[in-house]
C-alpha cells in the first residue's frame, strides 16, 4: 500500500512514554499539466499543484479537469501519463500530463480562476469572485431513496476505509447506488481530491453524469464539494459532518439534496427533501 | 455574530421527521489583492480567492501574505482596507486590498506558485513542485513545556470554540503560552485560514516570530499547516488529529516539535521530543 508510511513515534500517556511503530497517511504534491492546441503548435500549461495521497493519480487529474470545467467530457482527452521530463527520479510520479485532443478549446479565463490574476480594480473584483463558480445545469428530481438507506451509508463507508483505519488521517468519499450499495470509495488527505478521484474514476468508466448515485463524504460539506458534485450531476450529497452556509445556498441553486450530520440513525435535510422518502 | 447564519431544516431520526431551526457556519469567498510598486507607477494584483468564514479578514489577508512569503514583516504594509471599487454592495466586504510600501520588492516567481503557471516541460516540473515550499529558518530548541501542559490544551481550546458549539462546522486554531494559557483562538471553515488569521493577529500585535508559543489545531496536521507555522517561528505544533507523512518530514526539516492525536490525556510525538518534558 503506497498510501501509508511507517515511522517510530514516542507515545505519551499521562506521564508515561513508550516508543511505538506508527503509520502515517502519505501526503505528496501532484502537479497536473495539460497539453493542448493544434498538432503543429502544441502548448503546455501547468494547471495546479495539489497536496494529495498518492494513488489513483490519473483519476484525480481527470476528475480535477472535469469538475473545474476545463474539459466537459472524457472524450476530450487523448492520453494521460506521468511526465517523463521531470528532473528527480522520485518526482516522476508527482507530475501528470493530460494530453487534450487537438480540437479542444481551452477557456483561458477559466484557467485564471482562483489565483494570481493580474488586472485593474473594479473589473477584476466581481469577475474573480464570480469565476470561483463553475457553470452547471440544474439537477432533476427523478432519483430518490428511502431514509433507511441513508441511515446505513456511514457504516458501509467506514468499513471500507482501509487507510483511515491504519492512520486516522484520511478523508473518504463514497459513491452509493439507490440500494445503498457502495460502488466506489476513494481516500485522500484532501477531501476535494478524494471527490475528484471518485468522479475521475467514473469518467474512466463513462458513467458520468452520476444521476443515480448518492455521494457520502466523511467530513464536512463545503461550497467546493457541492460544486464538484453538481458538475458531475450527483443528485444527493450526504455528509457525516456539518455543511457550510454556502454549501446549502449552492445546493439549493442547483436543486441538489444536501444532508448533514448523517450518523447514529439520524440526519438533517438542508434542501431537496423531495428525494428522500421518509422511511 | 456574523460567522453563523440560521436556517430551518428537516431533522430525520430513524423514521421520524421534525422541522427545526439550525445554525450554519458561514462560508464566503475572500479575495486578497495587493497594491505595490513605486508611487508614480502603482500596480495591483489579485493574489487569491479563499473560501473563508467572515470575520478577522484583515488578519487573514496579512497572515496569508506573510505565511506565503510575499511579505516578510508587518512593516512592509502601508494600509489594509476593503476594496471600494467592487460591483455589488454585498461583495464589498469580500475583497481586501493590502497596500504595500513603495520600496517593497515583489517576487513574481513566488506569485506564480501553486497555480496556472505556463512553461515548457522539463523546466517547470521541478520548479513548480519545489515552489510549493516557502523558505524559512530552522527553529532553535530554547522553548520547552511539560507534557501536563499539553494534556490540558484540547479542553481549553474546545471551551473557547464559540462557533463550533453552535454549528459543528468550523476548524479552530489556538495559540498558547508556555503555561498553557490560551492567548488567541480563531475559527474558520478552512483550517489554513484559521491559522493565517491567528498569525495575522500576532503580526498586528508585532509579536512575530512566535518563538514562545504552542499552536493547537482542532483537526489534522498537513504540510501546509506545518509550513505556515514554521514561517511564523512556532516551535511546537500540536494537532487533535493525525499528521500526514509530509507534515512530519517538514517538521523534522525545520526542527519543529510535531504532536498528533492530542486528546484524552495522551499524544504522539512525531519529532522534536526535546521540547516536551515528560511530566
Amino acid at each position: 500500500m503506497n498510501s501509508v508510511s511507517s515511522v517510530i513515534i514516542v507515545q505519551q500517556l499521562h506521564a508515561e512514554r513508550t516508543l511505538k511503530p506508527d503509520l502515517l497517511a502519505i501526503e505528496e504534491p501532484l502537479e497536473t499539466r495539460i497539453g493542448f492546441g493544434p498538432i503543429n503548435d502544441r502548448q503546455q500549461k501547468s494547471l495546479s499543484v495539489t497536496m494529495r495521497t498518492p494513488g489513483h493519480d490519473f483519476e484525480l487529474a481527470v476528475g480535477f479537469l472535469f469538475t473545474e470545467g476545463i474539459v466537459q467530457s472524457f472524450d476530450q482527452i487523448e492520453s494521460i501519463k506521468y511526465c517523463e521530463d521531470v528532473g528527480k527520479q522520485e518526482e516522476k510520479e508527482n507530475v501528470v500530463r493530460v494530453e487534450l485532443k487537438p480540437e479542444v478549446k481551452i477557456d483561458f479565463e477559466k484557467l485564471q480562476r482562483h489565483f494570481y490574476t493580474s488586472s485593474s480594480c473594479g473589473v477584476c473584483g466581481k469577475s474573480s469572485i464570480d469565476s470561483v463558480r463553475v457553470v452547471c445545469q440544474k439537477l432533476d428530481d427523478q432519483f430518490s431513496v428511502s431514509s433507511s438507506i441513508i441511515h446505513q451509508l456511514p457504516n458501509t463507508l467506514r468499513k471500507a476505509q482501509r487507510v483511515f483505519e491504519y492512520t486516522g488521517g484520511l478523508h473518504a468519499v463514497g459513491l452509493f447506488n439507490a440500494k445503498g450499495e457502495l460502488i466506489l470509495i476513494r481516500e485522500d488527505v484532501g477531501r476535494h481530491n478524494a471527490l475528484d478521484k471518485s468522479i475521475g474514476a467514473m469518467l474512466f468508466k463513462k458513467e458520468v453524469p452520476l444521476s443515480n448515485y448518492i455521494l457520502l463524504v466523511s467530513g464536512r460539506a463545503s461550497f467546493e464539494l457541492v460544486q464538484k458534485a453538481a458538475v458531475a450531476g450527483i443528485p444527493i450529497l450526504a455528509a457525516v459532518g456539518a455543511p457550510s452556509s454556502l454549501a446549502v445556498d449552492l445546493a439549493k441553486e442547483f436543486g441538489m439534496t444536501l444532508l448533514g450530520f448523517v450518523r447514529d440513525q439520524r440526519f438533517n435535510i438542508y434542501c431537496g427533501e423531495i428525494r428522500i422518502k421518509p422511511n
